[in-house]
């Protein structure tokens, strides 16, 4: 590791790695890791990714499920820390550094310590997981808009999945596999039609990527296969879902995936 | 330009190209770009990005504001015809392919002529715009999902808005400058408070960003800048809004843009 140049100002990114695959980086954050010094990132960052950063200093700060992790304060502070010593620190974090994450609160706290810092964004979850799987979001005709929202707790999507209108748009839900069942009899009771398409799409952007296939009826007894148990995922709710089928007709929509395969296992899993 | 080998099989990227600036296209569009043997472009993708695809032949088929633009069937034939002669095709759009722009629709009409297509996901200025002026679209307290409607006309954020509880999402509004008006009109009309504040961010990514601010009161009286009256723009919604201007207290969070200054610029504007 090079020391930091004497005297030099530190400064913080905050960066996105995107959804997993290496090459869904950004150009201005793969020039970021190659000239940092210090990076923190999350358990979820591909090893390929970290690779990039070959000359910095580099700890995962990450949580992961229920294991133990290095608390927010702590975060902050080896941030600030780093930075006050002159560094160039990358705080490199899954998918978009400002959706969920508590990206906000990490520049917050870097604007209390009079740190600099720049957000380069990244390539969300929220919307490359669905589109790898050849899933639009909004498409004329079916949806004209989109709202993500956390489903770790009803807390997080009581007030806006309760107040939407059944159907008016497409719901993208991270961080909400294991509340499924929980979130499909919350869409139910809200009029949501038992019918309606949704995709579990997991481990998205990666070589392990598998697409499942279920209705609002089926979502709480749909089971990921064993090797993806531990997988993060996102779940898409809405007629696009059958879109996606007609669209990965052809081939492969997304890139890494063999997606008819995909869609077809998951339908089996969806199934059980 | 390279002809295409004899008998190679033809395939269509559906490519997103980001917010503007050339350095948030991703790794792997950036190599798509270099092999490319046809690109069709929107309007809005950077010259320097279209650089990127030295040695393909680059057609520009986007449409911006009211001017006459190529039919959708035109920009479907196009890719078709170049896949079935061997060629590889980027279908470049702005953003990420599959948030509004009809992706969609160009993946269904690959797909029903028996082209292989893959959707490369993109930076999309729906995260990005924010981001970049230091909005975290979601924040522990303050917000726990978003809305991204698109505002070119009533019908497309009407059922969404209309359903949706005040205050209960940050809402994102793509395409909707042009009737802020109309948009800020609705919101209160639904109950939301006039002091929300909110965010207008002009050409977002590029070196000429801007970032304004206004609230829903005074949204519909706000003007952009005159050498930005054109600029494509992202309005976003909420109290996440207020915490822009903390976290862009200690500096430049957007890498290219001087976003203290932006923001008491947008300020300035906004109290016209």
């Amino acid at each position: 590791v090079t020391p930091p140049a004497a005297g030099r100002k530190g400064r913080v990114w905050l960066v996105g790695a995107g959804p997993g695959s290496p090459d869904l980086l950004t150009l201005r954050a793969a020039r970021l890791l190659a000239r940092a010094d210090l990076v923190l990132y999350d358990a979820l960052v591909d090893p390929a990714v970290l690779a990039l950063a070959g000359r910095a200093q580099r700890f995962c700060v990450g949580k992961r499920g229920g294991r133990p992790s290095m608390d927010q304060e702590t975060i902050h502070r080896l941030m600030i820390r780093g930075a006050l010593r002159g560094k160039r620190v990358v705080r490199l974090k899954g998918g978009d550094p400002f959706v969920f994450g508590r990206g906000g609160e990490e520049a917050l706290a870097l604007a209390a310590a009079g740190i600099p810092c720049e957000v380069v964004p990244g390539v969300s979850s929220a919307l490359a997981a669905p589109a790898l799987a050849g899933i639009p979001v909004t498409h004329r005709g079916v949806a004209s808009s989109f709202v993500v929202v956390s489903g770790h707790a009803e807390s997080a999507y009581r007030s806006v999945l309760g107040s939407l209108g059944p159907h008016s748009a497409t719901v993208v839900v991270l961080m909400g596999l294991g509340s499924r069942a929980a979130l499909a009899a919350f869409l139910l009771g809200r009029g949501w039609s038992p019918s309606t398409p949704v995709a579990v799409l997991l481990a998205a952007g990666s070589e392990d990527a598998h697409a499942g296939r279920a209705t609002l009826a089926t979502l709480g007894t749909w089971a990921p296969p064993d090797a993806l148990a531990d997988a993060p995922g996102t779940i898409v709710i809405g007629e696009v879902v059958a879109l996606g089928e007609a669209i990965t007709a052809a081939g492969r929509p997304g890139g890494s995936v063999p997606l008819v395969a995909a869609v077809e296992g998951g339908r089996h899993a969806g199934s059980r």
